[in-house]
């Protein structure tokens, strides 16, 4: 169910090459990887699910209403964050050269999707 | 100087609010808010900069290059952050509804302007 919709993802978006549905607690519920895809997607949600949490922080104190989205471009990898919930979160790896827009009306698209999958 | 360019960033933008040109010490150098822009930019740019912090230290953990640039989506408010050097960053708040792919473009076209006014 998750792994299919996550492999779509991937595989629809120029240059992605590995999605994630996690917890806020960093812990994976599925992850997909492109073979030789050369990114260990559960290392960097567990990363980006620290920093997630402190976006939510500083959005409660500036009260500039939920956080929705998250886009980090670093010169080798870019990660595109949807908020599916207060428990869960979607993330898009794309390499610097993929389809950025591409990505993020995907993970529009699925979000949806994934969330009425999660119970 | 700098305040001219935030200035021509943020009106250039189409619901574009504020501007800020700022260093990750959470020190503003200058910053442009539109009247009644209903946005203090300087306290926004002040909780990011701490966030700014942790992705960096996620990009090196994680060896994905340096740091370029940061979109958070919130309900009301969408952050948009440039990286100009270590030590500086520039952001800037735009409206929901307001042009997300121009405000990306200028702050493209914009950056090295303001890296080669910073010394």
């Amino acid at each position: 169910m998750f792994q299919e919709n996550l492999k779509r993802l991937v595989a629809d978006t120029e240059g992605g090459v590995a999605g994630l549905l996690m917890g806020f607690d960093g812990i994976a519920v599925d992850a997909y990887t492109v073979p030789q895809g050369g990114v260990d997607i559960q290392t960097v949600g567990m990363e980006f699910s620290f920093i997630l949490i402190q976006v939510r922080k500083a959005a409660e104190i500036l009260e500039v209403g939920g956080v929705q989205e998250i886009a980090i471009r670093c010169a080798s990898l870019t990660i595109l964050i949807r908020v599916l919930s207060h428990e869960y979160f979607l993330a898009l790896a794309i390499r610097p050269d993929g389809n950025f827009g591409k990505g993020r009306y995907l993970l529009r698209v699925v979000a949806p999707k994934m969330q009425a999958e999660l119970v």
